[in-house]
């Protein structure tokens, strides 16, 4: 049987932008959305966060994307919906959808909330979900969700600030109280200041511990310091610096996605310490054991987090007034954002104006 | 001021064998130690197990060793004189020393018992001790050290036997315990069954754990599960293997010191795994960070274990009558077991008949 086209296979019509092909260059698309089951969430997309993961699936840098593709998971809106079984929320309020919006509810990682490290995790954009269609993104009118992977957004959070975090704040949370390296009396080390490391500051103060910011040169120190509230700076390049830095460090959090050298920052980490690596460089990244064994030291990764964790952070942002330096550009101005995001030309985060910015086809 | 002769230095003569150059040659040697402190306990070494560490000390593999050098670190002896301060052991006590023998006694590793990652860690052979003196190890007729460094050896356990488990034990004990991979319903991974591989499979089934050794062919399948009592045994170059038994290990300790590739191991576990290196190859490794982000999956080490966990893992032994595999050599065929060491032809380890076979210079 021939598949449906996307504006077929599901009886809500939809509308949003989509890549087609890796040139990178998105475009108005037309498609359509499951009407509401009994334990789904509707919402209208007011605001979506770019991540960089987008551009990475855009222009299929990991070999893994299908076309065409709706972006974003970046999500926030405003529940227009709920099916009959629904409890979590109602009509009218506030709701976000971060990096997965299914998985098997039945495995070990399942059953212990981590549906991020479920085999079967269902990602929000471009990936195969239950009832064998595509899931389309945020970067669209409306979402239709389950409402297990619905985030409760609080009240006093602003929607275009706070959108990244959904992303960006659970990848830098879950790692900070799995680890344990971001509470009081520790100090932890950001490794790359652009938009999980600029949240990442945030989360870490906001945890009580003392923040070092890790960067190739001085031009963000001020920044890192005097806006964003870090303790202090340290320029990866400058020997000395680093050689005086040696051994105060808890635990390091790196958000650099480039190729890098791990030994420096495996000399900053006390006995015991923790290097958590974020991003995911295409090459292997160089690993001398000795730092490893003589100090019991360890590298680690995480990825984002699961539905409760999600909820947990954002919590937390609401209660720190914690939201995600961002720039807020309109849907027509969204392939120019691309490039920009590309060449990391942007303090810190890309969020789209969906709902004031999309227009109907 | 001249530094006095090895034999001038202390009070009280002693003698044993040392290397006196990298050439790899080990010959009787006469030094001297010291008095008797109010602290200090002073016993006869019965035996001590050969470590592959003595033979890159003696060969000066890392390029920090000083000569004359007497090798040894897993001694056993039996007291024959105590300090007047000293309340752990009696006259006629068998006891254990391990790796180090004197510490700072008052960072933050020390106060929390882990006196193996102090930054002053005295190492029992050749370093600097807190006197000026180079430390000599247990190829010798007797040791004296502070008590607190002292393992009280259990009475059921044989001494040759048991010599090893005090660097050897405590090196795969501490990390299963560290990093919570060997206890009931966990699935531990040994990878390579050597000096430390074979106790750790004991170790790891008296904590409870299934245990599955990884290997590089089937030489050793037969002795790894109908003698050392593992549960299964994987041949890491078998690709089909490898693949069914993909994602099932909470943990590996990987005893390999040669360069070797990570990713098959990191296949092996579950996320939320461990892989915990005890090697350290001379090169880094090559490690891919996707599959540590993608399964929240980490590298860690470990080295040896601090007193108050040597004495629990000793105990451990006696309570499970742990012991390693041993080969008892005289101390004149001392560089015949040093050549054979150096081929990997020993199953699992060597020990020295001190006590029967050290001649009187």
């Amino acid at each position: 049987m021939a598949r449906k086209s996307p504006e077929e296979e599901h009886p809500v019509k939809a509308h949003g932008w989509a890549a087609r092909d890796s040139s990178g260059v998105l475009s108005p698309f037309k498609f359509s959305r499951r009407a509401t089951l009994e334990d789904d969430v509707r919402f209208k997309v007011l605001y979506c966060g770019i991540c960089h993961t987008d551009l990475h699936f855009i222009k299929n840098d990991w070999g893994i994307s299908t076309y065409p593709f709706v972006p974003g998971h970046e999500i926030v809106g405003e529940v227009t919906e709920v099916g009959s079984k629904v409890t979590k929320v109602k009509v009218g309020d506030k709701v976000g959808v971060g990096y997965f919006l299914g998985s098997c509810r039945s495995c070990e990682n399942c059953s212990e909330g981590l549906e991020n490290y479920c085999p079967k995790v269902v990602l929000t954009s471009g990936a195969p979900y239950h009832d064998g269609t595509i899931t389309y993104g945020g970067y669209s009118n409306e979402m239709v969700c389950n409402e297990h992977f619905i985030i409760r957004f609080p009240e006093n959070l602003p929607l275009d600030g706070g959108a990244p975090l959904l992303c960006a704040g659970a990848t830098v949370y879950s790692p900070m109280k799995y680890y344990g390296i971001a509470k009081p009396g520790s100090h932890i080390g950001i490794n790359g200041l652009g938009g999980l490391g600029h949240v990442a500051v945030k989360f870490a103060k906001a945890l009580g511990a003392k923040v070092t910011v890790i960067s190739t040169s001085d031009r963000k120190k001020d920044e890192a310091l005097n806006h964003l509230g870090a303790d202090a700076f340290l320029i990866s390049r400058n020997v000395e610096d680093m050689k005086a830095a040696a051994g105060t460090m808890d635990g390091i959090l790196d958000c650099v996605s480039a190729k890098h050298p791990l030994v420096p920052l495996l000399g900053l980490l006390k006995s015991h310490g923790k290097l958590v690596t974020l991003g995911v460089p295409a090459q292997p990244l160089e690993l001398p054991l000795a730092p490893l064994v003589v100090g019991r030291k360890l590298v680690g990764g995480s990825n984002v987090a699961g539905v409760a964790e999600t909820q947990e952070m954002i919590d937390v942002a609401g209660k720190h007034n914690i939201t995600a330096d961002i720039e807020l550009v309109s849907m027509e101005d969204l392939n120019t954002a691309m490039e920009r995001l590309a060449k990391g030309d942007v303090r810190y985060r890309f969020v789209i104006d969906v709902a004031n910015t999309l227009k109907a086809p």
